[in-house]
C-alpha cells in the first residue's frame, strides 16, 4: 500500500509542477522546419543531419547542427523540468531471445520506479524512420537506455544537447569516456570457458567468437587466448573465426572447424545461439555431444537449458545488466553523481551436458 | 524523408490543441486519497479496490466503484482529447523467446504510427505493484493491448470506466463478448499436426497441451481429437496430458508417456518449449529424434529451427497478431468502428527435421 500512497502523495505536489508545465507547454516550439528556413536548407536535408545520415555537406552539416543545438539547448532545462515519467529502451533489433531478458531487468527497475518503459528498435532502411533518434522525436523521454549499437557523434551529440541523459549497455564500439555504460566481464568470461575445456583435457579447443567489430566479440576471445598461453598450449589462429551471434554463423564456422584435417575437441561458441548452431553441425556430421565435441556457449539464454544435451555456458546477467543499466539512469535523470561511469557485472561459468573429457586427448601440434 | 515531413506538419498543427491542453492541465484533478475521503474509507482500501483485491467488504466495493466511475468518467473526456502518444503492452511475464515476438509486431506499429509502445508486466506478491492498472496508474496512456492473462471485472470495469482502450491478445480466459481480441487459429493448429503424423503413419499419437483452463489449450487439443476420429484413430485419453506450456511441463509428461507400457511413436507438444522437454525426454532414454519418436511443436519461436534436430512445428504468427492488436487499438483510440471484435490469424505447419514415419507402424488397440 506505500506505493499507493507515494503515489498519491506525488501526485498532489504536482499541482504547482503542472500549472508551471503549462505555461511552459504555451511558448513556441521550434520545428525542424523552422531550423530548416533558419540554415537556408530544405528540410529533407535538416532530417539527414538528424538520422546521421552521410550524404550531406560538411558546412551544411555544421550550420544545421548549431542551429539544432541553439533550439535544443533552449529546450533542455523544459525538458529536465518536465518529466514524462518514461525511458527509452533502444535495441539494435528485437529479433533474439536475448532483448527480452535485458528488458526484464529494465522494466523491474521501471515497475520500482513508477517509470514507463518505451521498447523501440534500429530500423534500417528507407521505408521506416532510418533513425531511433526520430522515434524519440515522437514523444518526450526522460532518458536513453541503448542496447548494443553503434552510436555516431552526431546522434550522441543530438541526445547531449536536448538534454537526454544517455546510458548503453555493451556497447559494440568504444563509447566516449564520459559515456556510462553497463557490460559484463567478457574477458573473465573467455578465460573461464577456456580453463573449463582445458581442465577437462582438451587441447584442441577451437573459437567462434562475434563480430570482429565488437568490443565483447574481441574481449571474449582474448580471455580464449589468455587461457590457452597461462596453460601453455599454443594459440593457433587456424582455430579462430568470427561469427555473428547467430545460429547461422555458429553452423557455418563450425562446418568449417569440423572439415578441418585435424578438426578441435571443443568448440568455444561465443553465444548460446551460435552454440545450438556447432549443436546442428555435429548432428550432421553425426558426432555426438559431449562424447565427440565438447561445446560451450555463452549469454545462457533460457534456451541454453532447454537444448538436449543441455548446454554448458557463461552466463551473462543479462536481467542484472538491465536493471543496472536504469539505476544509472534514474541517477542522471535526479542529477546524481554517478560512482562509475562503467559497470561489469559478472560473468559465471554452468557446466551442464555439453561438456566432457575428450574420447582421445589429441595433442596440439605444438 | 516523407514521414519527417508529415511529422512536422503534426507538429505546427499542435500549437493550438497544446493551448488547449495546457487549459485543460490547470483543471484539479481527482486523486485516489480524495475518493478515500469521499467514500470515508482509508486510501489502502481504495487501492486494493483499484487493483481488484478480493478483500473487501461488497458494499465498500460498490461504493468506491461508483466514485471511481463518476470522477473518472469526468477525466475520460479529458484523456481522449490529450493523447499521450503512448500504449500500454502488458504481458504477463516477461519469460518467455513468446514475449519478444508479440513486441516485435507492436513495436512495427508503433513505429509506423509515432506511438511510443511502454512494455510492463503483471506482477503478484505484495513487494511490488501487485497489478497492471497501478502500473498504468504511473502515466498516461492511450490503450492497453494485454497478452494471455486473466482479466477481472473490476480491471476490466476501471480500463472502461476511465476510456481506456483495451485489446487483449489471445485470452486466457473468456473475454467479454464486446472486448476486442485477437488469436490464432488454434484448433486448426492441432488439426494440422495431427494429420501431418498420421499422413507419416502414426497411429499411437500422444498430445501434451497447455493448461487446461487456457482456451487455446483446449483449442489445440480439439483439433487434435478431430483429426484423430476423422482419420478413424480412437482418441485415448490415457495419451493426453495438460502441461504448462514451459520446457519443465514438457519434460516431466513426456516421461510419463514414455513410460507407458505402450509408449506413444509421435508427440504432438502444444507449444516450442514444451517440445524441447520432450526432445530432453527423449535423450535421456536414448530415443533418436526423429527415428524412434515424432516430436511436434506449437508457435514457431526463432528456437524451433535452432534445435538439433530443427523442430516441426505449427507456426504461430505471433508479431503478425502484435500487429493486428495494435492495429485495433489504434482504430479505438481514433474512435473508429472495429470491422469485427475478434480476429484470428492462421496458422501453418512448418515441416523440419524432427518428424518422420514410425520405425515399426504401431496399430492402436481399436
Amino acid at each position: 500500500m506505500r506505493q499507493q500512497e507515494d503515489g498519491t502523495a506525488r501526485r498532489q505536489q504536482g499541482g504547482t509542477a503542472r500549472r508551471r508545465d503549462a505555461e511552459r507547454l504555451l511558448e513556441p516550439r521550434t520545428t525542424l522546419a523552422a531550423i530548416a528556413a533558419e540554415a537556408g536548407v530544405s528540410l529533407p536535408t535538416v532530417s539527414k543531419v538528424v538520422n546521421g545520415r552521410p550524404d550531406v555537406a560538411p558546412s551544411t552539416r555544421a550550420r544545421v547542427e548549431q542551429l539544432l543545438d541553439q533550439h535544443q539547448y533552449a529546450r533542455s532545462g523544459l525538458r529536465r523540468h518536465r518529466r514524462s515519467g518514461l525511458v527509452d529502451l533502444v535495441f539494435n533489433g528485437l529479433d533474439s531471445p536475448w532483448a527480452v531478458e535485458i528488458l526484464r531487468g529494465v522494466e523491474e527497475w521501471g515497475a520500482q520506479h513508477e517509470t514507463a518503459v518505451s521498447v523501440s528498435s534500429v530500423r534500417h532502411g528507407d521505408a521506416r524512420p532510418a533513425s531511433w533518434t526520430s522515434a524519440l522525436a515522437s514523444h518526450d523521454t526522460d532518458g536513453v537506455i541503448l542496447v548494443t549499437t553503434t552510436l555516431t557523434d552526431t546522434q550522441l551529440h543530438q541526445l547531449r544537447s536536448a538534454g537526454i541523459p544517455l546510458v548503453v549497455i555493451d556497447p559494440a564500439n568504444t563509447p566516449p569516456q564520459d559515456c556510462p555504460s553497463v557490460g559484463a566481464t567478457n574477458w573473465a568470461g573467455g578465460l573461464a570457458a577456456t580453463d573449463h575445456l582445458l581442465g577437462l583435457g582438451h587441447r584442441r579447443i577451437a573459437a567462434i567468437t562475434g563480430p570482429i567489430d565488437y568490443l565483447c566479440s574481441l574481449a571474449r576471445l582474448d580471455g580464449y587466448r589468455s587461457a590457452l598461453e597461462r596453460a601453455g598450449v599454443r594459440f593457433d589462429r587456424g582455430l579462430v573465426r568470427y561469427g555473428d551471434f547467430q545460429h547461422e554463423g555458429g553452423f557455418a564456422r563450425a562446418v568449417e572447424l569440423l572439415n578441418l584435417p585435424e578438426p578441435p575437441t571443443a568448440i568455444f561458441a561465443g553465444s548460446d545461439q551460435q552454440a545450438f548452431g556447432v549443436y546442428e553441425a555435429a548432428r550432421q556430421r553425426g558426432l555426438r555431444i559431449p562424447e565427440d565435441l565438447s561445446v560451450i556457449g555463452f549469454d545462457e539464454l533460457p534456451v541454453a537449458r532447454w537444448a538436449s544435451p543441455p548446454l554448458t555456458t557463461v552466463r551473462q546477467p543479462l536481467a542484472e545488466m538491465g536493471s543496472a543499466a536504469a539505476q544509472m539512469l534514474g541517477e542522471l535523470i535526479e542529477d546524481h553523481p554517478l560512482r562509475s561511469t562503467r559497470v561489469e557485472l559478472s560473468t559465471d561459468l554452468i557446466v551442464r551436458e555439453s561438456t566432457a573429457a575428450p574420447a582421445t586427448i589429441v595433442e596440439s601440434s605444438q
